[in-house]
């Protein structure tokens, strides 16, 4: 099978391509860009050795023909232009948000302008969702931390463990922002600081979460979500709390998230006493997860870490496309992080 | 004045003696440390050019003796040993956490052992705290942790605003781990990653930011508390959160916190729209904030940042030493932060 | 006295500033800018607490009028436009690289276009130069890598020591590339990268240093130098080595940089088998060297660290200005860096 | 084939098993360490998630019983003791210093102590050793430094286009240090900062360098060589220099590089105008250089980055030792870093 990147040369389409190489089923085609066209790739991502002098093509209907899988790594709300050119035979798999969110109101009122509509959901570890990624031709990838807080939390809230009343913390690398040319990201002002941003409810992501959280808890959800920019490239750490239902005992709780992990290939369950590190999910496909029950304050504590590049944006895309595909889930996905 | 340092050689000791070397009312006196005694300074703070040739005395009371502070900077439990060879003439600031909890009964639960004693605690900023600091012969020096918090939620809680039912994250650099040898704090393992620890609400800083609140609030306050570890040698951003009281506004409550800061040396409310960055405050004594309202969540958001060695140690206690001094509460304090 | 500064938003306009909230005999006075005129320099430099409300101005003589000091922070190529608004008994100190170079040939060759002309160079500890800053109006301040290896090598050529021809590789922090929004210096290229610029004799700075040491060697100097970019803000180390001269001892090297740097307020030979590092000079305007003599390989190898935005910049701004305006050289100008 | 790592525990030994994971033809086998005997690696190893259940052994002969492969990642001066054990069927891959030089006065001067002898060296890319290294049962994995030197100046002497007189300065990440818990190697010591060590002559991979380049050049070949630390986990950047020879173009010093690597399949020289980064190689079994003459000081400029620890010692291993074994020479290495 055959697969065009369009936003070949941002930071999601270039962790797309490092995961493709290894893929034993899935062969490089056209890589598209916007502003690059006609420069080398390896002008944009010279780590990636063994495509440093494919071109980049103009984003046409013409250079995408003859694909199995389209691959869209674009800035929100320029999938659907492109999507709209491709059949239902091509794959679609959208990294960006555009088709994530079901409810036109809350795409309205955090990312304003037309909805375009809503695409088989791209989370195969949430429950019953892995059965309406296979076969499927069109799958909206979800963002990097929605896809944190959801591993997270779901085995909580399926088995009626929590409050649904969420407060998350999460702590990214720069990645997340992309290639955007702004003074906040450069790297003098990002080493050596932890800054916040988007505080106070209006983060992007927050009605995804909810959307994903509450069908488990049987009720809506609230998420109070607050990201900051840590001084690292790659790495999503997200700390999830919610009010313990009562009665509810650490060991309980404990083996609900080992059954909620136990079969699933990208999410592992640290030891008691382990606590999780970006940097043991570098460049993987894995999350690692811990969790923990505070007696005192009545919350259940749980913490998660992952590359937002690869479980969070690119691994992710694979992981639902090798379902769509009907190839094992897993195939050339890494499971290990580089570290240290 | 002549001040005498004890545990010269590690992170808290050095950041007392670069501000004291700027202090116009206090002298550097003994320098003392335990392992490293005989050696000389500049092996262990070669960043303290002025100080580089002056030997590490034992830590005796022969080497105490003739200062009119003493700057206790030891690992918990060492220092009751060390103050009451100290007359109540000296003052002595205490920058452990031996002397900082009245409850014997949580410092058992938390830290184990004999409960030293309970000192005046070094918070200024602490409604009524400015003043049973003046004059005082004994200070116990704030955990960085509980500074960040009580900081960032005193307003709300002074003013009623918000429940007692606290969710803090907060990231902090590893100099907030001491100069210990540990295999986790290797810069090859800090680098590039954020990591858990504490998970579960077992942090030691807990009773101590629970203890400030309270009186405040009129009631217990619970706090969530979770801290991460983030590749940067200094710092805390404090995300801090807690529902928001029934009918509360944004402006009511950006009103609360402008009222709170605006006499305060060493608090600053940025402008809305501007977030804090630890970098803003990196060798200064300044503590920045942003509040918001999430309407949807239903909750206040306090976001902090302050340098854990400043601020939140050795400017902290030399604040609170100027106080009891009768010298100017910001006497040799920077004000700047050292960026980009 | 009442100083401007023009280019008040930038990197270095931000550390005159902080430096300048120091100094005893400078007040600050009006701060302009080019594309944030009429904004609030918190926006910009939000670590500078105190002068956060200060708005920025646009760069005319009425701005400047009144003013006993000039500090001109700007890009290569604009400080002469503003410089000749400014008469004779103003103090204009140029940061720049506009009147650095005394050969039009040397400034055609490595920057084209017009050469401004040549001010008295900023570097008061090369020998001889201290005396011509005095009372001067016009400074050109050095570039922050002539300041490392000029600083690094004078020693070593003043006595002889060395034939004339040196390899420099140096380490640099990424805000000696200013807030240009380049791709390379994103804060996600840089984090857990060292990367290579300038590779093949092609830096600019490179005739300024072999113009500081030919006249020492009393024959011209050929510098070998290539630039690296670190994964930190601030700093220079720079590694500066030359053919020893036959029967060189490492004793009479030792000696040589102890003569010349003992009563240098900035210059600290460090005790033998302690290194240079950066850390040792954040936000200092010290910097520290090592010297040794490799015998199997024959040649004299210097390691010098400091701060590229303070001794590199701002700092040795102040120092010369400060010599040209009859005050102490080390007035308000900080000897500890800030560390870890 | 199946591999017992011996010294599983450290970094080289995680990279080993990291890239084994990918090996189709290599299956890990006995894993062993020495103070962690006992524990499981995932509390050493978090990152290589399908291991994290595996047993550390003690290294004993019968541990490594019935291995085709024994890959050693031992301190200096252990493995001499552990392969003696292994009998001339047994491939084994010694990462450490012990079987590198062949001149017992040059291991005396550097090391000291007893010089174990020498055995086949691992890099395959210097001319003429890919054939000794097919069939061999033992080789010598060459240090990380000596890797990049050569790496960066055999095309020169290969080609007679320099003098024999290298200046090479080369920053290095904090992994190559080890796990050792030294102070200087603390988090909060090297963020932030970039330190120089080994000055003068004295790092113990010069002896390997030289005797690298000295047949290649007909003559003995000088290095100066002065390391540097960098705030990075990973990476090598070397900027090797020596003397042009009269009447070296630029162009014939290009193609010279262009013949020497054009089928080398982890040698990447990038297009004029792209300068090496680490960031380029992180993870990969790339070495990525770039070439200048500098005409001016009348220098060859080479830059090469790579990652230590997989090229500079991990990956390196498993190149050599598939030849060894009759293997692809690529199998199972990486050609991307992961980047950003």
């Amino acid at each position: 099978m055959r697969a065009a990147i369009v936003g070949a040369s941002g930071y999601a389409g270039g962790e797309l391509l490092r995961l493709l190489l290894s893929h034993p089923e899935i062969e490089i085609g056209a890589l598209t860009a916007k502003s690059s066209a006609g420069t080398a790739l390896g002008a944009h991502q010279p780590h990636l050795a063994p495509l440093a002098d494919r071109i980049l093509l103009d984003t046409t209907a013409d250079a995408l023909t003859g694909h199995d899988l389209v691959f869209l790594a674009l800035p929100h709300g320029q999938s659907a232009a492109v999507a709209e050119q491709l059949g239902p035979d091509t794959l679609v798999v959208d990294c960006g948000a555009d088709f994530r969110l079901s409810d036109p109101a809350a795409w309205d009122h955090f990312y304003g302008g037309v909805h375009a509509g809503t695409w088989p959901y791209g989370l195969p570890e949430l429950p019953g969702q892995r059965d309406r990624l296979r076969g499927t031709s069109r799958i909206a990838v979800p963002g990097c931390f929605p896809t944190a807080v959801t591993l997270a939390m779901f085995p909580a809230f399926a088995a009626g463990l929590v409050e649904p009343d969420v407060v998350v913390v999460a702590a990214t690398g720069t990645s997340g922002a992309g290639k955007s040319l702004k003074p906040n990201l450069l790297g003098s002002e990002v080493m050596g600081s932890v800054s916040a941003y988007g505080v106070g409810g209006v983060h992007r992501h927050i009605p995804e979460m909810e959307q994903n959280l509450s069908p488990l808890a049987g009720e809506p959800v609230k998420v109070s979500f607050t990201p900051m920019l840590a001084p690292m490239s790659r790495g999503i750490l997200a700390t999830c709390t919610a009010p313990a239902r009562a009665d509810l005992t650490s060991q309980a709780l404990r083996e609900a998230y080992e059954i909620a992990t136990k079969d699933e290939p990208f999410l592992r369950l640290l030891p008691q006493g382990q606590q999780p590190a970006t940097s043991m999910t570098l460049g993987a496909n894995t999350a690692v997860l811990q969790v923990a029950l505070d007696e005192r304050a009545g919350r259940v504590v749980v913490v998660i870490a992952l590359d937002n590049l690869t479980k969070g944006t690119a691994g992710g895309a694979i992981q639902s496309a090798n379902l769509a595909l009907g190839l094992s889930e897993d195939l050339g996905l890494p499971l290990n992080g580089v570290a240290p």
